[in-house]
Protein backbone atom coordinates (compact mmCIF):
# COMPACT_ATOMS: atom_id res chain seq x y z
CA UNK A 1 0.00 0.00 0.00
CA UNK A 2 1.09 3.68 -0.12
CA UNK A 3 1.20 6.78 2.24
CA UNK A 4 -1.52 9.00 0.51
CA UNK A 5 -0.44 12.58 1.04
CA UNK A 6 -2.50 15.61 0.25
CA UNK A 7 -0.78 18.33 -1.31
CA UNK A 8 -2.23 20.98 0.41
CA UNK A 9 -0.55 19.32 3.48
CA UNK A 10 2.76 19.23 2.96
CA UNK A 11 5.04 17.84 -0.12
CA UNK A 12 7.82 15.37 -0.71
CA UNK A 13 10.56 14.86 1.66
CA UNK A 14 13.83 15.70 -0.64
CA UNK A 15 14.67 11.77 -0.19
CA UNK A 16 11.34 10.51 -1.85
CA UNK A 17 12.85 8.93 -4.93
CA UNK A 18 10.09 10.77 -7.13
CA UNK A 19 11.46 13.85 -6.01
CA UNK A 20 15.19 12.78 -6.36
CA UNK A 21 15.25 10.55 -9.30
CA UNK A 22 11.78 10.99 -11.17
CA UNK A 23 11.48 7.27 -9.70
CA UNK A 24 7.68 7.78 -10.24
CA UNK A 25 5.04 8.07 -12.59
CA UNK A 26 1.66 10.68 -12.64
CA UNK A 27 -1.84 11.12 -13.53
CA UNK A 28 -3.97 13.86 -14.53
CA UNK A 29 -7.71 13.52 -14.65
CA UNK A 30 -10.58 15.41 -15.76
CA UNK A 31 -13.26 15.85 -12.99
CA UNK A 32 -16.50 16.86 -13.47
CA UNK A 33 -17.92 17.47 -9.96
CA UNK A 34 -17.02 14.28 -8.22
CA UNK A 35 -16.58 11.89 -11.58
CA UNK A 36 -13.48 11.68 -13.51
CA UNK A 37 -13.28 11.47 -17.60
CA UNK A 38 -12.07 7.81 -18.65
CA UNK A 39 -11.31 7.66 -14.97
CA UNK A 40 -11.14 3.97 -15.08
CA UNK A 41 -8.52 3.89 -17.75
CA UNK A 42 -6.37 6.58 -16.27
CA UNK A 43 -6.42 4.26 -13.33
CA UNK A 44 -5.74 1.27 -14.56
CA UNK A 45 -2.37 2.63 -16.67
CA UNK A 46 -1.25 3.70 -13.42
CA UNK A 47 -1.33 0.63 -11.91
CA UNK A 48 -0.07 -1.39 -14.99
CA UNK A 49 2.59 0.99 -15.84
CA UNK A 50 3.57 0.72 -11.95
CA UNK A 51 3.62 -2.48 -12.21
CA UNK A 52 6.23 -1.75 -14.72
CA UNK A 53 8.53 0.10 -12.63
CA UNK A 54 7.77 -2.40 -9.87
CA UNK A 55 6.60 0.06 -7.20
CA UNK A 56 3.72 -2.10 -5.80
CA UNK A 57 -0.21 0.02 -5.86
CA UNK A 58 -3.66 -1.55 -5.58
CA UNK A 59 -6.34 -0.53 -8.19
CA UNK A 60 -9.14 -0.77 -5.32
CA UNK A 61 -6.60 1.70 -2.91
CA UNK A 62 -5.99 4.02 -5.93
CA UNK A 63 -9.79 4.39 -6.61
CA UNK A 64 -10.89 4.87 -2.85
CA UNK A 65 -7.68 7.99 -2.83
CA UNK A 66 -10.00 9.32 -5.95
CA UNK A 67 -13.07 8.91 -4.05
CA UNK A 68 -11.89 10.69 -0.99
CA UNK A 69 -10.07 13.23 -3.52
CA UNK A 70 -13.24 14.63 -5.18
CA UNK A 71 -15.08 14.55 -1.95
CA UNK A 72 -12.52 16.73 -0.55
CA UNK A 73 -11.54 19.10 -3.47
CA UNK A 74 -15.01 19.30 -6.36
CA UNK A 75 -16.44 21.40 -3.72
CA UNK A 76 -13.65 24.05 -4.62
CA UNK A 77 -14.31 24.11 -8.25
CA UNK A 78 -18.51 24.55 -8.09
CA UNK A 79 -19.90 27.48 -9.74
CA UNK A 80 -16.35 28.40 -10.37
CA UNK A 81 -15.81 26.79 -13.99
CA UNK A 82 -17.37 25.16 -16.98
CA UNK A 83 -19.65 22.23 -15.76
CA UNK A 84 -17.98 22.55 -12.48
CA UNK A 85 -14.78 21.04 -14.08
CA UNK A 86 -11.62 20.70 -12.37
CA UNK A 87 -8.49 18.24 -12.71
CA UNK A 88 -7.02 15.36 -10.69
CA UNK A 89 -3.76 15.18 -10.53
CA UNK A 90 -2.10 11.88 -8.81
CA UNK A 91 1.76 11.28 -8.27
CA UNK A 92 2.55 7.75 -7.39
CA UNK A 93 6.26 7.11 -6.26
CA UNK A 94 8.64 5.14 -4.82
CA UNK A 95 8.64 6.45 -1.97
CA UNK A 96 11.67 7.18 0.13
CA UNK A 97 14.80 4.36 0.76
CA UNK A 98 16.96 2.61 -1.43
CA UNK A 99 20.53 3.28 -1.86
CA UNK A 100 21.05 5.94 -4.22
CA UNK A 101 19.73 4.89 -7.70
CA UNK A 102 18.90 1.77 -6.11
CA UNK A 103 15.74 0.99 -4.65
CA UNK A 104 15.56 -0.54 -1.15
CA UNK A 105 13.50 -3.82 -0.71
CA UNK A 106 9.93 -3.22 0.76
CA UNK A 107 9.58 0.34 0.24
CA UNK A 108 6.22 1.81 0.61
CA UNK A 109 5.09 4.11 -2.34
CA UNK A 110 3.99 8.04 -1.72
CA UNK A 111 0.09 8.63 -3.40
CA UNK A 112 0.73 12.82 -3.78
CA UNK A 113 -2.66 14.23 -4.45
CA UNK A 114 -3.72 17.13 -5.66
CA UNK A 115 -6.47 19.62 -7.47
CA UNK A 116 -6.26 22.10 -9.90
CA UNK A 117 -7.95 24.07 -12.94
CA UNK A 118 -9.27 23.02 -15.75
CA UNK A 119 -6.27 24.21 -18.14
CA UNK A 120 -7.98 27.18 -21.31
CA UNK A 121 -9.70 25.49 -23.84
CA UNK A 122 -8.71 25.86 -27.47
CA UNK A 123 -10.57 26.94 -30.09
CA UNK A 124 -12.25 24.83 -32.07
CA UNK A 125 -11.50 26.33 -35.17
CA UNK A 126 -7.92 24.93 -34.34
CA UNK A 127 -4.49 25.49 -33.34
CA UNK A 128 -1.43 26.55 -34.87
CA UNK A 129 1.46 24.07 -34.03
CA UNK A 130 5.63 24.04 -35.09
CA UNK A 131 7.83 21.00 -35.18
CA UNK A 132 9.75 20.75 -31.92
CA UNK A 133 13.71 21.11 -32.36
CA UNK A 134 14.16 18.77 -29.48
CA UNK A 135 14.70 15.43 -30.34
CA UNK A 136 12.60 12.83 -28.73
CA UNK A 137 14.29 9.74 -27.47
CA UNK A 138 12.22 6.64 -25.72
CA UNK A 139 13.83 4.24 -23.92
CA UNK A 140 12.69 0.79 -24.75
CA UNK A 141 11.79 -0.21 -20.80
CA UNK A 142 9.54 2.99 -20.15
CA UNK A 143 7.97 3.41 -23.98
CA UNK A 144 4.41 4.52 -22.91
CA UNK A 145 4.93 5.24 -19.18
CA UNK A 146 3.56 8.66 -17.74
CA UNK A 147 7.04 9.03 -16.12
CA UNK A 148 7.91 11.75 -13.57
CA UNK A 149 11.16 11.85 -16.16
CA UNK A 150 9.63 14.33 -18.01
CA UNK A 151 12.66 16.34 -19.04
CA UNK A 152 12.02 16.23 -22.63
CA UNK A 153 8.73 17.92 -22.80
CA UNK A 154 10.00 20.18 -20.69
CA UNK A 155 12.86 21.26 -22.76
CA UNK A 156 10.57 20.88 -25.71
CA UNK A 157 7.65 22.94 -24.41
CA UNK A 158 9.37 26.20 -23.90
CA UNK A 159 9.42 26.39 -28.22
CA UNK A 160 5.36 27.06 -27.47
CA UNK A 161 5.48 30.16 -27.75
CA UNK A 162 3.27 33.41 -28.89
CA UNK A 163 0.84 31.65 -30.81
CA UNK A 164 1.65 28.25 -30.87
CA UNK A 165 -0.46 26.00 -28.99
CA UNK A 166 1.87 22.71 -29.34
CA UNK A 167 5.38 21.16 -30.85
CA UNK A 168 5.23 17.90 -32.05
CA UNK A 169 8.54 15.60 -31.46
CA UNK A 170 10.81 13.40 -33.64
CA UNK A 171 12.53 10.67 -33.35
CA UNK A 172 15.88 10.23 -34.77
CA UNK A 173 14.76 8.49 -37.46
CA UNK A 174 12.78 11.80 -38.27
CA UNK A 175 9.42 10.11 -37.60
CA UNK A 176 6.76 12.65 -36.44
CA UNK A 177 6.04 10.84 -32.51
CA UNK A 178 3.95 13.31 -30.20
CA UNK A 179 3.58 16.61 -29.25
CA UNK A 180 4.48 17.63 -25.25
CA UNK A 181 1.09 16.95 -24.16
CA UNK A 182 -0.23 15.62 -26.57
CA UNK A 183 -0.97 12.33 -28.60
CA UNK A 184 -0.68 12.70 -32.99
CA UNK A 185 -4.07 11.04 -34.97
CA UNK A 186 -4.29 11.97 -39.03
CA UNK A 187 -7.04 11.71 -40.89
CA UNK A 188 -6.12 10.00 -44.64
CA UNK A 189 -8.11 9.14 -46.93
CA UNK A 190 -9.75 5.26 -46.25
CA UNK A 191 -8.90 5.92 -42.67
CA UNK A 192 -6.40 7.01 -39.38
CA UNK A 193 -2.40 7.01 -38.91
CA UNK A 194 -1.55 6.91 -35.63
CA UNK A 195 2.14 6.71 -34.73
CA UNK A 196 2.26 3.08 -32.64
CA UNK A 197 2.61 2.68 -28.77
CA UNK A 198 6.18 1.40 -29.50
CA UNK A 199 7.29 4.99 -30.31
CA UNK A 200 5.33 6.80 -27.64
CA UNK A 201 7.00 8.57 -24.33
CA UNK A 202 3.29 8.80 -23.22
CA UNK A 203 0.50 6.31 -24.02
CA UNK A 204 -2.55 8.40 -23.66
CA UNK A 205 -6.00 6.94 -22.39
CA UNK A 206 -7.82 9.60 -24.95
CA UNK A 207 -5.94 7.92 -27.59
CA UNK A 208 -6.40 4.79 -27.09
CA UNK A 209 -10.53 5.19 -26.28
CA UNK A 210 -10.39 7.02 -29.63
CA UNK A 211 -8.83 4.12 -31.28
CA UNK A 212 -11.17 1.86 -29.45
CA UNK A 213 -14.57 4.09 -31.05
CA UNK A 214 -13.09 4.60 -34.33
CA UNK A 215 -12.61 0.83 -35.13
CA UNK A 216 -15.95 -0.45 -33.33
CA UNK A 217 -17.58 2.39 -36.20
CA UNK A 218 -15.25 0.11 -38.76
CA UNK A 219 -13.08 2.59 -39.58
CA UNK A 220 -9.55 1.76 -40.22
CA UNK A 221 -6.48 2.93 -37.88
CA UNK A 222 -3.13 2.31 -39.26
CA UNK A 223 -0.86 2.43 -36.10
CA UNK A 224 2.91 2.94 -38.21
CA UNK A 225 5.42 5.43 -38.24
CA UNK A 226 4.31 8.55 -39.10
CA UNK A 227 6.73 11.06 -41.67
CA UNK A 228 6.52 14.79 -42.22
CA UNK A 229 5.48 13.98 -45.93
CA UNK A 230 1.93 12.14 -44.22
CA UNK A 231 1.33 15.21 -43.05
CA UNK A 232 2.39 18.02 -45.34
CA UNK A 233 1.93 16.15 -48.14
CA UNK A 234 -1.31 15.92 -50.21
CA UNK A 235 -3.05 12.84 -48.36
CA UNK A 236 -3.56 14.76 -45.19
CA UNK A 237 -7.27 15.29 -44.59
CA UNK A 238 -6.38 16.98 -40.87
CA UNK A 239 -4.14 16.21 -37.69
CA UNK A 240 -5.56 15.92 -34.23
CA UNK A 241 -3.92 16.75 -30.91
CA UNK A 242 -5.77 14.17 -28.68
CA UNK A 243 -5.09 14.92 -24.16
CA UNK A 244 -8.06 13.50 -22.09
CA UNK A 245 -8.11 16.43 -19.90
CA UNK A 246 -7.91 19.03 -23.44
CA UNK A 247 -9.94 16.80 -25.30
CA UNK A 248 -9.24 16.25 -29.23
CA UNK A 249 -7.71 19.42 -31.14
CA UNK A 250 -7.82 19.79 -34.53
CA UNK A 251 -4.92 21.37 -36.02
CA UNK A 252 -5.05 24.49 -38.48
CA UNK A 253 -1.51 24.87 -39.42
CA UNK A 254 1.57 22.92 -38.81
CA UNK A 255 5.11 25.18 -39.13
CA UNK A 256 2.96 27.90 -40.96
CA UNK A 257 1.54 25.17 -43.15
CA UNK A 258 -1.90 25.91 -43.97
CA UNK A 259 -4.11 22.18 -42.69
CA UNK A 260 -7.33 21.25 -43.57
CA UNK A 261 -9.51 21.22 -40.74
CA UNK A 262 -12.94 19.14 -39.80
CA UNK A 263 -14.60 19.41 -36.61
CA UNK A 264 -16.08 15.63 -37.19
CA UNK A 265 -13.54 14.63 -34.82
CA UNK A 266 -13.70 16.71 -32.21
CA UNK A 267 -17.78 15.98 -31.34
CA UNK A 268 -16.75 12.34 -30.98
CA UNK A 269 -15.26 12.93 -27.56
CA UNK A 270 -17.89 14.57 -25.21
CA UNK A 271 -16.24 14.58 -21.53
CA UNK A 272 -19.49 14.72 -20.05
CA UNK A 273 -20.39 12.03 -21.76
CA UNK A 274 -17.72 9.57 -19.90
CA UNK A 275 -17.55 10.51 -16.76
CA UNK A 276 -17.27 7.24 -14.27
CA UNK B 1 18.18 33.73 -6.90
CA UNK B 2 16.94 30.65 -5.49
CA UNK B 3 14.84 29.84 -2.35
CA UNK B 4 17.29 27.89 0.23
CA UNK B 5 15.74 25.10 1.91
CA UNK B 6 17.29 22.71 4.80
CA UNK B 7 16.03 19.20 3.49
CA UNK B 8 15.60 18.24 7.48
CA UNK B 9 12.83 21.79 7.56
CA UNK B 10 10.78 20.80 4.84
CA UNK B 11 10.54 19.41 1.71
CA UNK B 12 9.10 20.13 -1.91
CA UNK B 13 5.77 21.55 -2.31
CA UNK B 14 4.13 18.92 -5.17
CA UNK B 15 3.78 22.11 -7.43
CA UNK B 16 7.72 22.11 -7.61
CA UNK B 17 8.64 21.06 -10.81
CA UNK B 18 11.60 18.84 -9.91
CA UNK B 19 9.09 16.71 -8.06
CA UNK B 20 6.53 16.84 -11.14
CA UNK B 21 8.73 16.37 -13.71
CA UNK B 22 12.52 16.13 -12.78
CA UNK B 23 12.91 19.73 -13.65
CA UNK B 24 16.19 20.47 -12.08
CA UNK B 25 19.85 18.71 -11.21
CA UNK B 26 21.76 17.48 -8.42
CA UNK B 27 25.02 17.54 -7.20
CA UNK B 28 26.72 14.30 -4.36
CA UNK B 29 29.95 16.45 -2.67
CA UNK B 30 32.62 14.18 -0.62
CA UNK B 31 32.71 16.19 2.63
CA UNK B 32 35.66 16.25 5.32
CA UNK B 33 34.82 18.52 8.24
CA UNK B 34 33.84 21.58 6.51
CA UNK B 35 35.83 21.49 3.32
CA UNK B 36 34.76 19.11 0.06
CA UNK B 37 36.38 17.21 -2.44
CA UNK B 38 36.70 18.63 -5.95
CA UNK B 39 33.96 21.37 -4.67
CA UNK B 40 34.78 23.88 -7.38
CA UNK B 41 34.05 21.24 -10.18
CA UNK B 42 31.03 20.16 -8.62
CA UNK B 43 29.93 23.94 -8.38
CA UNK B 44 31.22 25.00 -11.45
CA UNK B 45 29.13 21.70 -13.18
CA UNK B 46 25.73 22.44 -11.44
CA UNK B 47 25.98 26.14 -12.86
CA UNK B 48 26.57 25.36 -15.86
CA UNK B 49 24.17 22.31 -16.52
CA UNK B 50 21.80 24.65 -14.86
CA UNK B 51 22.60 27.47 -17.50
CA UNK B 52 21.81 24.48 -20.23
CA UNK B 53 18.31 23.92 -18.82
CA UNK B 54 17.93 27.81 -18.38
CA UNK B 55 17.62 27.43 -14.92
CA UNK B 56 19.34 31.20 -13.55
CA UNK B 57 21.76 29.85 -10.72
CA UNK B 58 24.91 32.18 -8.96
CA UNK B 59 27.98 30.50 -8.41
CA UNK B 60 28.60 32.94 -5.64
CA UNK B 61 25.40 31.94 -3.69
CA UNK B 62 26.13 28.22 -4.54
CA UNK B 63 29.27 28.71 -2.77
CA UNK B 64 27.54 29.93 0.02
CA UNK B 65 24.75 27.88 -0.09
CA UNK B 66 27.76 25.08 0.71
CA UNK B 67 29.22 27.27 3.52
CA UNK B 68 26.26 27.44 5.75
CA UNK B 69 25.66 23.29 4.66
CA UNK B 70 29.36 22.92 6.21
CA UNK B 71 28.75 24.99 9.43
CA UNK B 72 24.91 23.33 9.77
CA UNK B 73 25.96 19.30 9.51
CA UNK B 74 29.58 19.20 9.62
CA UNK B 75 29.47 18.67 13.10
CA UNK B 76 27.00 15.84 12.95
CA UNK B 77 29.45 13.58 11.31
CA UNK B 78 32.47 14.89 13.88
CA UNK B 79 33.98 11.41 14.66
CA UNK B 80 31.19 9.08 13.56
CA UNK B 81 32.97 8.51 10.29
CA UNK B 82 36.56 8.23 8.73
CA UNK B 83 38.30 11.13 8.66
CA UNK B 84 34.90 12.89 9.57
CA UNK B 85 33.44 12.31 6.11
CA UNK B 86 29.89 13.18 5.13
CA UNK B 87 28.00 13.63 1.57
CA UNK B 88 26.29 17.02 1.11
CA UNK B 89 23.46 16.70 -1.44
CA UNK B 90 22.60 19.24 -3.93
CA UNK B 91 19.34 19.47 -5.71
CA UNK B 92 18.79 22.75 -7.86
CA UNK B 93 15.08 22.72 -9.62
CA UNK B 94 13.37 25.41 -11.38
CA UNK B 95 11.04 25.91 -8.69
CA UNK B 96 7.49 26.00 -9.15
CA UNK B 97 4.77 27.69 -11.58
CA UNK B 98 4.33 27.44 -15.53
CA UNK B 99 1.81 25.63 -16.85
CA UNK B 100 2.07 21.93 -17.06
CA UNK B 101 5.55 21.67 -18.97
CA UNK B 102 6.19 24.72 -19.67
CA UNK B 103 7.93 26.69 -17.12
CA UNK B 104 6.68 29.80 -16.31
CA UNK B 105 9.17 33.48 -16.86
CA UNK B 106 10.84 34.65 -13.83
CA UNK B 107 10.86 31.18 -11.29
CA UNK B 108 12.79 31.36 -8.90
CA UNK B 109 14.34 28.01 -8.52
CA UNK B 110 14.89 25.83 -5.27
CA UNK B 111 17.87 24.47 -3.88
CA UNK B 112 17.52 21.65 -1.18
CA UNK B 113 20.30 20.82 0.76
CA UNK B 114 20.94 17.82 2.37
CA UNK B 115 23.45 15.67 4.42
CA UNK B 116 24.03 11.84 4.32
CA UNK B 117 26.77 9.21 5.66
CA UNK B 118 29.43 8.33 3.20
CA UNK B 119 28.29 5.22 1.20
CA UNK B 120 30.12 1.72 2.15
CA UNK B 121 33.73 1.57 0.19
CA UNK B 122 34.57 -0.96 -1.84
CA UNK B 123 37.64 -3.01 -1.17
CA UNK B 124 40.64 -1.96 -2.65
CA UNK B 125 41.37 -5.32 -4.35
CA UNK B 126 38.48 -4.64 -6.90
CA UNK B 127 34.54 -5.11 -7.52
CA UNK B 128 32.45 -7.96 -9.30
CA UNK B 129 30.53 -5.77 -12.00
CA UNK B 130 27.90 -7.17 -15.22
CA UNK B 131 26.82 -5.97 -17.95
CA UNK B 132 23.26 -4.14 -17.36
CA UNK B 133 20.38 -4.95 -19.57
CA UNK B 134 18.68 -1.90 -19.34
CA UNK B 135 19.72 0.17 -22.51
CA UNK B 136 21.20 3.98 -22.03
CA UNK B 137 19.23 6.57 -24.22
CA UNK B 138 20.83 10.00 -23.91
CA UNK B 139 19.12 12.70 -25.52
CA UNK B 140 21.82 14.78 -27.36
CA UNK B 141 20.25 18.13 -25.24
CA UNK B 142 20.63 16.26 -22.19
CA UNK B 143 24.35 14.90 -22.52
CA UNK B 144 26.34 14.42 -19.48
CA UNK B 145 23.79 16.84 -17.50
CA UNK B 146 23.09 14.95 -14.13
CA UNK B 147 19.37 15.59 -13.57
CA UNK B 148 16.73 14.24 -12.53
CA UNK B 149 15.68 11.92 -14.75
CA UNK B 150 17.56 9.43 -13.53
CA UNK B 151 14.72 6.76 -14.37
CA UNK B 152 17.35 4.48 -16.51
CA UNK B 153 19.82 4.45 -13.75
CA UNK B 154 16.96 3.38 -11.43
CA UNK B 155 15.95 0.47 -13.54
CA UNK B 156 19.22 -0.46 -14.05
CA UNK B 157 20.57 -0.61 -10.28
CA UNK B 158 17.87 -2.86 -9.63
CA UNK B 159 20.22 -5.21 -11.31
CA UNK B 160 22.99 -4.69 -8.80
CA UNK B 161 22.18 -7.92 -6.74
CA UNK B 162 24.33 -10.13 -4.44
CA UNK B 163 28.04 -9.80 -5.29
CA UNK B 164 27.74 -7.13 -7.97
CA UNK B 165 28.93 -3.67 -7.06
CA UNK B 166 27.97 -2.14 -10.68
CA UNK B 167 26.51 -2.62 -13.82
CA UNK B 168 27.43 -1.07 -17.14
CA UNK B 169 25.18 0.26 -19.42
CA UNK B 170 25.30 0.52 -23.20
CA UNK B 171 23.72 2.28 -26.06
CA UNK B 172 22.00 1.97 -28.99
CA UNK B 173 24.88 0.67 -30.68
CA UNK B 174 26.24 -1.71 -28.03
CA UNK B 175 29.18 0.98 -27.00
CA UNK B 176 29.66 0.68 -23.09
CA UNK B 177 29.12 4.01 -21.78
CA UNK B 178 29.01 4.15 -17.61
CA UNK B 179 27.79 2.45 -14.53
CA UNK B 180 25.06 3.24 -12.94
CA UNK B 181 27.03 5.94 -11.04
CA UNK B 182 30.34 5.78 -11.83
CA UNK B 183 31.89 6.74 -15.19
CA UNK B 184 34.36 4.27 -16.97
CA UNK B 185 38.03 4.36 -17.79
CA UNK B 186 40.19 1.48 -19.13
CA UNK B 187 43.66 0.75 -19.45
CA UNK B 188 44.85 -0.17 -22.55
CA UNK B 189 48.64 -0.66 -23.77
CA UNK B 190 50.01 2.75 -24.39
CA UNK B 191 47.38 4.84 -22.38
CA UNK B 192 43.77 4.69 -21.79
CA UNK B 193 40.09 5.05 -23.33
CA UNK B 194 37.00 6.30 -21.99
CA UNK B 195 33.59 6.79 -23.65
CA UNK B 196 33.44 10.31 -24.86
CA UNK B 197 31.42 13.26 -22.97
CA UNK B 198 29.25 13.05 -26.05
CA UNK B 199 28.04 9.69 -25.05
CA UNK B 200 27.67 10.22 -21.00
CA UNK B 201 24.73 10.19 -19.27
CA UNK B 202 26.21 12.26 -16.53
CA UNK B 203 29.82 13.73 -17.33
CA UNK B 204 31.63 12.97 -13.84
CA UNK B 205 33.44 15.22 -12.10
CA UNK B 206 36.46 12.88 -11.02
CA UNK B 207 36.29 11.49 -14.66
CA UNK B 208 37.52 14.84 -15.58
CA UNK B 209 40.07 15.77 -12.64
CA UNK B 210 41.66 12.37 -13.55
CA UNK B 211 41.81 12.65 -17.43
CA UNK B 212 43.67 15.97 -16.98
CA UNK B 213 45.80 14.62 -14.81
CA UNK B 214 47.00 11.61 -16.23
CA UNK B 215 47.70 14.26 -19.61
CA UNK B 216 49.21 16.14 -16.99
CA UNK B 217 51.48 12.92 -16.69
CA UNK B 218 52.25 12.91 -20.44
CA UNK B 219 49.82 10.04 -20.63
CA UNK B 220 47.43 9.63 -23.81
CA UNK B 221 43.68 9.24 -22.91
CA UNK B 222 41.53 8.26 -26.02
CA UNK B 223 38.43 9.48 -25.52
CA UNK B 224 36.08 7.17 -27.99
CA UNK B 225 33.61 5.16 -28.25
CA UNK B 226 34.06 1.54 -25.98
CA UNK B 227 33.06 -2.09 -27.34
CA UNK B 228 33.26 -5.15 -25.48
CA UNK B 229 35.78 -6.10 -27.10
CA UNK B 230 37.88 -3.78 -25.93
CA UNK B 231 37.36 -4.52 -22.25
CA UNK B 232 37.05 -8.78 -22.84
CA UNK B 233 39.68 -8.80 -25.44
CA UNK B 234 43.14 -9.49 -24.77
CA UNK B 235 44.16 -5.49 -24.50
CA UNK B 236 42.45 -4.74 -21.36
CA UNK B 237 45.06 -4.07 -18.58
CA UNK B 238 42.48 -2.71 -16.56
CA UNK B 239 38.83 -1.54 -16.02
CA UNK B 240 38.21 1.29 -13.51
CA UNK B 241 34.65 2.72 -11.96
CA UNK B 242 35.09 6.39 -11.13
CA UNK B 243 32.62 8.19 -8.59
CA UNK B 244 33.65 11.26 -6.88
CA UNK B 245 32.74 10.35 -3.76
CA UNK B 246 33.47 6.97 -3.82
CA UNK B 247 36.77 7.33 -5.59
CA UNK B 248 38.85 5.34 -8.56
CA UNK B 249 37.15 1.36 -7.86
CA UNK B 250 39.25 -1.45 -9.74
CA UNK B 251 37.18 -3.75 -11.71
CA UNK B 252 38.58 -7.63 -10.70
CA UNK B 253 35.67 -9.21 -12.87
CA UNK B 254 33.07 -8.31 -15.93
CA UNK B 255 30.29 -10.81 -16.02
CA UNK B 256 32.10 -13.60 -14.64
CA UNK B 257 35.01 -12.67 -16.49
CA UNK B 258 38.31 -11.94 -14.59
CA UNK B 259 39.77 -8.40 -15.54
CA UNK B 260 43.52 -7.72 -14.66
CA UNK B 261 43.48 -5.55 -11.70
CA UNK B 262 46.27 -2.82 -11.33
CA UNK B 263 46.00 -0.95 -7.89
CA UNK B 264 48.26 1.87 -9.17
CA UNK B 265 45.13 4.27 -10.56
CA UNK B 266 43.50 4.13 -7.09
CA UNK B 267 46.29 6.00 -5.32
CA UNK B 268 46.22 8.70 -7.80
CA UNK B 269 43.31 9.89 -6.07
CA UNK B 270 43.76 10.44 -2.50
CA UNK B 271 40.42 13.21 -1.67
CA UNK B 272 41.88 14.14 1.30
CA UNK B 273 44.47 16.14 -1.21
CA UNK B 274 41.67 17.66 -3.00
CA UNK B 275 39.38 19.23 -0.76
CA UNK B 276 38.66 22.92 -1.41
Amino acid sequence: MFNLRWADEGGFPASDRGAAYGDGLFETIRMHGDRGVLLSRHLDRMVRDAGRLDIPVSLTKLREACTAAASRYSGSFMNSEMDCGWVLKLILTRGEGGRGYRPGLGGRPTLMVSAGHLPEMPLSTGVAVDFSRVPLMVNPLLVGIKSLNRLEQVLAAREIQGSLYEVIMSDSAANLVEGTRTNLLLKVPGGWVTPPVKSLAVAGVLRQWLLERLRARGELVDERAMGIGDVLGGHCQGLYLLNSVIGVVPVRSLAGQDLPVDGGLATIFNPLELLE
